[in-house]
């Protein structure tokens, strides 16, 4: 329980299952495994209850680079809970593969990647430079879900 | 031929292979097979001839949410032509993976997974609960090729 | 040094690795390998030392299409250019997988295949039907990082 100890140690918690808004049906699986590929469907940042978490909106008019920072950053967390529900245990995860960042952008706003850092960032310091490092995308979506500020999905390898 | 006999059960009937308009000019699979991954490349609705079927434009202004939904279900069909064509058997598919579904949004438009529940329902309908499952996203496209309204790509097992 | 040996008979040569414009901190790897698949990052057209390339901006104002096709075989030439430092040899890519294209799109450019097909074409040319062959997207994005026109993303297999 080697990440979640250092999750604990560094005072992050993972939040509960989605608990998706009234009306938003979502017929798939968060975690898909088989054989030693997990894919991670697309999340969002989530509260400790996993409620979507505020603030909503495109980051370069309604959110700051700084806010979509900590929102891509509570994505991670996210997606961590839900690899931690289907995997039983983080250290099953014997590398990250493939993180692709989206980002609900106002209008010219381009500093896509500098948003996305707050996912990778989390995964380097949490899993470290060997099973932490992955390949990534950065980038400006028109339009996501329930107007969050930033969805991630990808895959990782597992033991 | 489990799935084709569901199909053909349902009423539901697998377009041609893909008649794409003139001037587009598509030099890739539309299935790419290795091992036991099967990827497909993003497809959109076809009609049972093959040709991108409309109504054609942004979900949210020129196509009501309905209409998205029905379009990602014929979405889904032209992907299992382009699957039952270069698989020969439906069957052999014994897990969805991933599925990243797009969807060409007006402004403002966040009802996406709502337009990529027409592939989703249809998938575990066809496929049960243990081979339909799949990993997926669904968020929105400022642009999609040919003004199709929804556009879906991914990744399946197989025996 | 087969593939190798057909670049420099073309007259193409690959940039140097990624020197990201100041403040553009990018924590993660431009390819991720994992057994037989290599993943490769969203990359841009780079120029022979490994800065973006311009023109920058929208295809469809800034660009035309055949700009768009332009940068996509410069961003192809980029892919192939980090995995050429990842894995050592181009040769041993056993098999091209999955092609991600993301096109900066002004609004209304629905071309997007035919810029993409600058990837693709490239790709087909070097590697042949049979290694060269993939699935495809060619979609159409808000906005990407630092107005690059293109960005293309993926995974090969390799031996």
């Amino acid at each position: 329980m080697h990440i979640e100890a250092k999750l604990e140690a560094m005072g992050l918690v993972l939040p509960a299952p989605l608990q998706p808004p009234p009306g938003l049906r979502l017929p798939f699986a968060m975690v898909r495994v088989r054989g030693h590929l997990a894919y991670f469907s697309g999340h969002g940042p989530q509260d400790a209850a996993g409620k979507l978490a505020g603030p909503l909106g495109k980051v370069g008019s309604d959110l700051t680079l700084e806010q979509g920072y900590a929102a891509a950053r509570q994505t991670c967390l996210a997606i961590l809970g839900s690899l931690k529900r289907e995997l039983g245990d983080l250290d099953r995860i014997t590398a990250w593969l493939r993180v692709f960042g989206m980002v609900n952008v106002a209008p010219g706003f381009t500093d896509t990647p500098l948003v996305i850092n707050g996912c990778s960032d989390l995964l380097l310091e949490l899993f470290g430079p060997e099973v932490g490092q992955h390949a990534r995308s950065a980038v400006g979506m028109a339009e996501l879900p329930v107007r969050i500020p930033v969805e991630i999905e990808g895959e990782v390898q597992i033991d």
